[in-house]
């Protein structure tokens, strides 16, 4: 089935730019049979790629851990983001980047060559919709994390986390917790999890095979840490994140989103607060200047 | 990427039949993107499908669990998996079936309505090398299950499985057996696991969310107990596995191949056993009464 999309979008894929409603990939391609395949997804601001050295890094990182090897040099594939960007006109908005292992004949054992397939495109965003989110925050609702075993390496194993995502919006949250096997918060469905607790201290999950390296999640981390914030990483529950001062999400789309509300209870005043705020403010100065 | 395919090949996608490799899905197919598509393997013999109404069973369960809704009726399902084989004139094969949600905008939010898409391709089978694994046996080594909570339910979330089968055959096994954080085998990487034990006690693991519900498996469960032989349906651990009289694993490519060595542990006499040459030729039988 070929999408509606606006007829000047263009897509890059294996090699060629084309136009997106033609765009394509073999039904063998095994992005498509075994979800083999990583990706990324980058803002773009006045037309230039933010944090877009920290994306091409764990990018190289998903491939090596799952062994996929890079198609073309960070030059040439930057070069190619720049110019997807482009030609979608993109102002404000996403470049989203998939590379699968290629077409190959099915099978489960994984070949040891392969031609890796590249995929990209981009839209706009739209901004109010953003600054809306950013100005009254979002709710969130806690769920089991049903994912794989290996959240830290960014592939398109995606069905459990769009499943918890769709949970949670048909319960009327933006967002859902995933609660790990001992009740501790992993991350949300596609977003990384923060709270704020009594002192003002800064709290987010450290780092293992249960959740994604977030980038936006980094350079908040490092950029907190330059202006002496108290920020720590850390496991947290649902109750930590009740009882808290503020709680919020980080993601390329939205960098510091205020969580207003967790299953039902109020966090803090229930009103985006000033940690939150200067999270977003200290992201938003230092991410003018990480443009490429 | 195009696959080189034998220029006669043909596959249906999404309501047409087209040459194999020209046949493709739009890069914002869910299926790609997510790996939000589910899929079944079917024997072919003698160009007729085996455990045809078992495989619509289930994938009729893997389509309602994620709630994507069937693309045609079961009767027009059947037609075309029928003309899939004979155009492709397969005698001795497998037919596979895969339905993915569809092309949709990019979103985690699993939208409410979709258009499914369908694609089937099938090939031959070369029964030389599936008699050998028979007569042989194959080896098998553990590996951690790292596989998502909904392994009950017959997605293209593959990855794990595929990896832990390409780790098994570096090691020189032709299986990996998955072994759950409690330390029980949970099934194979792509076929479920059963053992033997002493008194010819057949043991698989009972159905959960945590194994797939495998035809081939449901098929030799009925065909042992009508044989008034002793099955049981629980869980064992490697260990039980090492001490075993026997060991087989079951898939739709090859019903009953006796696994005579699990981590290096020759499993009873470290040749195929007697029960499992039963269960086959049970199997066998049973399987000619059951093509469409």
């Amino acid at each position: 089935m070929k999408p509606r999309t606006p007829p000047g979008r263009i897509a890059y894929v294996d090699g060629r730019y084309s136009r997106h409603f033609e765009a394509g990939v073999h039904i063998e391609d095994r992005g498509l049979q075994f979800g083999d395949s990583v990706y990324e997804v980058c803002r773009v601001e006045y037309g230039a790629l933010c944090d877009l050295s920290e994306h091409l890094d764990r990018l190289e990182r998903s491939m090596r851990e799952i062994a996929i090897p890079m198609p073309m040099s960070r030059g040439a594939l930057t070069h190619v983001m720049g110019e997807v960007v482009r030609r979608n006109k993109v102002g404000y908005g996403l470049i989203y980047l998939q590379i699968t292992r290629g077409c190959l004949r099915r099978d489960f054992q994984i070949p040891a060559r392969c031609r890796p397939t590249v995929i990209m495109t981009a839209h706009e965003l739209d901004r109010a919709i953003i600054a809306q989110r950013r100005s009254v925050g979002v709710k969130v609702v806690t769920l089991p994390d049903e994912r794989w075993g290996r959240c830290d390496i960014k592939t398109t194993q995606l069905l459990a986390g769009s499943r918890a995502k769709t949970e949670a919006r048909s319960r009327g949250a933006f967002e859902a917790w995933l609660v790990d096997g001992e009740g501790f918060v992993t991350e949300g469905a596609s977003t990384n999890a923060w709270i704020v607790e009594g002192a003002g201290r800064i709290v987010t999950r450290n780092l293992s095979h249960a959740i994604l390296p977030g980038v936006t999640r980094r350079v908040v981390l490092e950029a907190a840490a330059a202006q002496k914030m108290d920020v720590i990483e850390r496991k947290f529950t649902p109750q930590d994140a009740a009882a808290a001062q503020e709680a919020f999400i980080t993601s390329a789309t939205g960098p510091a989103i205020p969580v207003v509300e967790i299953d039902g209870y109020r966090i803090g005043t229930g009103k985006p607060g000033a940690i939150t705020g200067k999270i977003a403010e200290i992201y938003a100065n230092i991410s003018i200047n990480r443009q490429t």
